[in-house]
């Protein structure tokens, strides 16, 4: 059996800065792939938002991941010259090269294979509300 | 030719926080595939342990490694409101998502195709021992 | 249709720390791969530098990113057994580890579908000028 392609766009709303929950939306898009067995990978297309995998019952940790990455990479901090769009731009910048914009996950039984604990999360790193643009690409068979 | 997809997954033992080499794994699936060229990508199931490439020579490099994520995360930071498994617990989330969960490496002539001194390592981030759960997807030819 | 693999190896030269802009490079073995849709990946095979995404409008956002990650992990930090290279080895190993060392891209209408401000780039971590070798994988029809 040959591998196929299939890809989709998605649109995440974002409320600020926060972790959303995509996993509910990649599995559907690989079920409409209708492939077994393969790879899917999620891709966000900004310089300002990650994708990241997270613990997914206690929303404690994502609380304690954002105030980690909060005193880690400080808005306004003085050493950066970048600060045209504001005090949360360049932070977002280095917080989503810390992270990834795309992750690989496999799929089994036609499913992201995700452990019991891994959710999908666009983790948002702008202060102000955006659409983000991400692209679910499922190769296999 | 058309593509073919094989996948295998891992049990890896580790002895609570450690970085345990999987090349030598990872490279038997990618025979087992018995393609020639292509990718294969390396999953852990987990979210507090990690997959990294790192420096494969000197062992130090990997102590340095931890030496660097213990002063840079530490156990038991009173920032942390997620502590109900322990001081280590919490740490471990951040580390993972600072690092990576999944990283593809190119397939050439039938092996992962990673440079002289690039070693694929399992990094478990609790102090206790775990066994983890890693999937390698190969798509190739 | 069945999918097809095309890889190329690259040779980037480098200045030394900085980063450098590949993404035209990427398209070109994208191009090149004559597909319509799909997924490419970028690999370094160094434990010394990165891929990296990042915001391509400004130079500053550049300068800031090197200027955080050389106050995150100093040269020549007491903390760090592996020196025997210079001051910048061990730090070039944990920033290689702190970002990432591949990092793939879905293939749409025969480009690499990066957002408007997303740009590849290679990022040399040691101060010396080397030649990474960089592997850039599509697979897609």
């Amino acid at each position: 059996m040959s591998l196929r392609h299939h890809s989709e766009r998605l649109r995440v709303r974002t409320p600020g800065r926060a972790t959303i929950d995509i996993t509910a939306q990649v599995q559907e898009v690989v079920a409409r792939a209708q492939m077994s067995e393969g790879q899917c990978t999620v891709f966000v297309h900004h310089t300002s938002a990650s994708i990241i995998i997270c613990e997914n019952a206690d929303p404690d940790v994502r609380r304690d991941l954002e105030a980690f990455a909060s005193r880690l990479v400080p808005d306004g901090d003085p050493l950066f010259v970048h600060t045209a769009e504001g005090p949360d731009d360049m932070p977002a910048h280095v917080r989503s090269v810390l992270t990834q914009v795309s992750i690989a996950i496999p799929v089994t039984h036609g499913r992201a294979d995700l452990g019991t604990w891994q959710g999908l999360y666009l983790w948002e790193h702008r202060h102000a509300a955006h659409t983000r643009t991400v692209t679910v690409t499922v190769l296999g068979e």
